[in-house]
């Protein structure tokens, strides 16, 4: 792609995720949303074409579908990648997989979500983990919200020498907030048959030199996740040392229980304040407050909002495949000025 | 108040309300937030400054409060009136009741919400059905949700002479999202105790002649309110007729289960697709393709949205007190245009 | 069947209500549980087996299946036909009419639940309604919880020259507990799409005279229904006259928001402290304090155990179609001591 | 108190804990229950002498409330201890200390759950544990439901040698069913502000030798508590040796998730099929299919009932003061055979 001009970005599902890149790329100065793909006819494509997308059908039969539903589209998932630098693909689990063909026919670089494997593109992202490795690759995963947290949190400690292992006990929240009247559990919780739970080697898909194993266990909720970690340190640390290795991630923001954010639900409404869309949280948001050093162990909660935290990921995943940025440093600070994140978030 | 200047607007109590009003008062052409008092020194109170309201003690303790805790305070509520031509109360249930003396004493009109009764300020205020009662009033209580709610409906049922009466269950939901770690009801409903609820003599406030009676019952959710409604017509009628009186409503919008909106967490979900603030859903949303006629009965079922639809009412309120816009309909119209109420969601 | 012997009755399906069906059987001196099929290997089988019932596979295959599983079986369906003088039929929605054929081309009585249809027994039942037209038939349908509350209570309004007509809002719990891990709403509420909800009709198919329309809504809690009725009296009464004429059921149960059961989980504890397995509520439990007659207006709310309201008429249709006890008074009263529903509760 | 005869208990608080423990010491053949005593006057009373419970005032006041209810009172509490050996205090949080003093100088031996703290009796219980230095005590306290399972699980691991440190995640459930309408939270997760929470030095005051440190997460359900466990054991070991250990014990019982007992509302469905009151579960339930060892360390996740699980501890600690049975392995035996505790649900 031509230097100079923005890098033109398909999206394909226009779902949580999808539909979060797609406002978070269009706010980007060096990105352009080519256009959005998808299968539905409802009101969610006619929100999408408020917010001043593009429509394309996922297919040819799709396309004819939304057209005949009022929608205004402009072709199918070939059209809109006649016109698209790197597309996002976030469709549900394992759809992704058969559109990765068309891709890779038509040499059009893509980025999947954490739903899929590794190997699918044998190559899984977080920004400040492994950047310069993604720089003008095919194609690569942005991970997991899960992992994303737990990748940028051990990142840090491992980064200051602190990090020895890990052992996270994983509150995963059990469906999203916009199809919770179609499914989720009440009044119960429901541990993860498999134990550990495989946020640990996906962690290791980035980081193999990390020692990491979590727990999962579903809760009755829909805001997002909570993590409780035990962390063995390298060496005994204080307290003050562990949040300053925190704080060399601008993408953990601190929050104080006894500043009124005790839960998630607080969280939110403050994400709400801020103004944001969806009340969006990218960051890890960490408990400083409670977080404990007894000797050579550390404690600490902290939330995950996993609609959202993989929105920079992805956008700086895009930066790194087009090539046009080789800086993790420049993409990252790019990213989170357009998305507001500075760190701190009130 | 000068004419040509903009009105000046105080917000006492930035809480789910006070925010929301603040919010809106700011997107105003003809209105300027003077400031937010407040008795809190926390996050809320470093958004609201982030949000660019001047805050205000709601006493000088406060003031001297939220100084030491870093807040930039421009002083207590006295000061605040001195620069405010309507003051807006959104403090907790009864504390409002409080204040009004003060607002009494300085003669600043005010506007008080629904948790308080109608003896505070002698008027009860819907727009679409007695803002010319408002006009030059000293002061005015916008009713609560509910009852806002139902004077919009019934309103128009009755504007287009359909309405004999009208009997409604309230499904209210339990607490508000920001607080539902401090409380609520888990699994288990709560019938009120008193039948009838106190919904129908509160929208008689409004309208005395509307012949409604309504049981609520608290149920374990946090995003809105979900009223059922069976009408006795005046007359025989088909569903377009009725479709068409409520279409007579700026502030009722259609929504359709079988468009994918067929509960609250859905429809909150495209308010936020939307871009509105926190979400915000102003309009009595109402499943219009669920609706049922039969004979002279009318059957049909709505969401309410607790936390924004009396800011629209809100707003209005404030201009009439003021003066400055006699007509109804030409503030109703500002206020929708301003805040994004077009009659239709998406 | 020879007089003097025991009723044989055999439970095709031991889940919820199949196996309160089978423990009621058990309490009954002139019932015998001849055994209990169905097509699972896991715990419940065992409970079923340490709660003394003889097991079945629902087919042949089942009954390998169980046996390969360590559970004692004593054969299939058609062995555990062989001895049963009534089947009750408990398989989940829909299974049950494929069962139908087989009880049919054996000649043995049955019993059908309220997740059938009508048509498939051409008789629905509840007991204090029609138990003499059911006395001697080849088969009836015990109507759904919904359906059998809104017979027993409208019926006893009628009874007494009291109904016109009544329209309800049903609030329906969105799972039972033993699978709430599986499914269910989360934070929200979803109104059935179908104005007026199918509750109505079924009431007609054991008495057509009933002048009766619904609302159904799903809330998020397993514990039971909520009902809440707005009742057109015949003529103006008291409030006393309306309580009397509830009176006239032994099944509809007084409970009072003052006395500590405003709600449902605590009225649950109550029936729990009781003894009652699984705490089963059988009765309707009607809030008589904050039940309402305002002119010829009646307003009341109660409560439904969905799991468990359908079990005394289940022991009643089996003695109708036994042709043992052609008396519904004195069926019922047999079946009441048994269960221990005395009109009262604590 | 002579030999021979029953150990005669009075229970002081008929609430959950209250009215299991009356019911379990009926089941006992060598206790008897002098009676209980409560402040309230509603339904919980009525049930209490329908259980057959002989009811008291906790002072003359409510003794006098209570016959003015209408309910059968004998006394008040000074009466009741006038007939008791040994008295059960389960009061709310805090309440008991001041009943303290009434035991002390009366001179009647009595046990305090675990809300209250170690000091106020010296004496921390768990039966498998230090059964033996409670005989003929004074007085002691049975420690709280997580800190009763933490105790006998990791006591399990140390009887055979296997516990070097544990390290917990407590997901506690917000709040009891009968209270359910009254608070609670709602759709977020509540983090305890103190790391670690106070279950660690809890277990500590039975066993100091343990080496375990918990954080603790409040839960938006009803049923109960889980725990997910890592525990660095202190030589390598087989799952079949740690499913071993946990055998040694009788109040641990083995669940499977692929038995179609995944989630704690399963277990309760279960435990209700089993026909216990309440459908209580006494044991640590430990999902043994999900336990996994990884080299030198151990995961496991288990469910508490935290209205159960110190019911039989508390009817053995009343053995052990009452000085008639010294041996622990004979009272836990007793005990067990009297609830149905097998090691074994079904």
């Amino acid at each position: 792609m031509p230097n100079g001009s923005r890098i033109r970005v398909g999206i394909v599902g226009y779902g949580v995720i999808g539909k979060r890149v797609a406002g978070a790329v269009a706010r980007q100065a060096d990105m352009v949303v080519a256009g959005v793909a998808d299968v539905l006819t409802d009101w969610r494509m006619r929100a999408a074409a408020r917010a001043g997308h593009t429509l394309f059908g996922a297919a040819q039969e799709h396309a004819v579908a939304m057209r005949e539903a009022g929608l205004p589209v402009a072709g199918d998932l070939e059209a809109l990648l006649g016109e698209t630098d790197v597309v996002v693909d976030c469709t549900p689990k394992r759809v992704a997989a058969r559109n990765v063909e068309i891709y890779r026919r038509r040499g059009t670089r893509f980025i999947l979500q954490g739903g899929e494997k590794h190997a699918a593109t044998g190559h899984s992202f977080v920004a400040e983990a492994n950047y310069a490795s993604a720089v003008g690759r095919e194609a690569t995963r942005v991970v997991s919200c899960n992992t994303t947290s737990v990748v940028r949190t051990l990142g840090a400690l491992k980064r200051v020498g602190l990090l020895r292992s890990a052992r996270g006990t994983l509150l995963r929240r059990a469906t999203d907030p916009w199809e919770s009247h179609l499914g989720g559990i009440m009044n119960t919780l429901v541990p993860e048959e498999d134990i550990p739970s495989h946020q640990g080697p996906d962690a290791q898909t980035v980081d193999p030199d990390l020692d990491v194993v979590t727990v999962a266990i579903k809760v009755p909720e829909t805001i997002g996740h909570l993590h409780s970690w035990v962390v063995r340190l390298a060496r005994p640390a204080s307290r003050e040392e562990v949040l300053a290795a925190f704080r060399t991630s601008s993408r953990i923001a601190f929050v104080e229980a006894r500043d009124g954010l005790p839960a998630p639900n607080a969280i939110k409404e403050m994400t709400g304040d801020l103004g944001r869309p969806h009340g969006d949280l990218y960051e890890v948001a960490l408990w400083s407050d409670t977080l404990k050093v007894e000797g050579e162990e550390l404690f600490y909660n902290y939330m995950v909002d996993n609609q959202a935290i993989v929105i920079p990921e992805t956008v700086d995943a895009i930066r790194a495949l087009s090539g046009r940025e080789r800086d993790a440093a420049a993409s990252i600070a790019r990213t989170d000025a357009a998305l507001g994140i500075t760190g701190d978030l009130v």
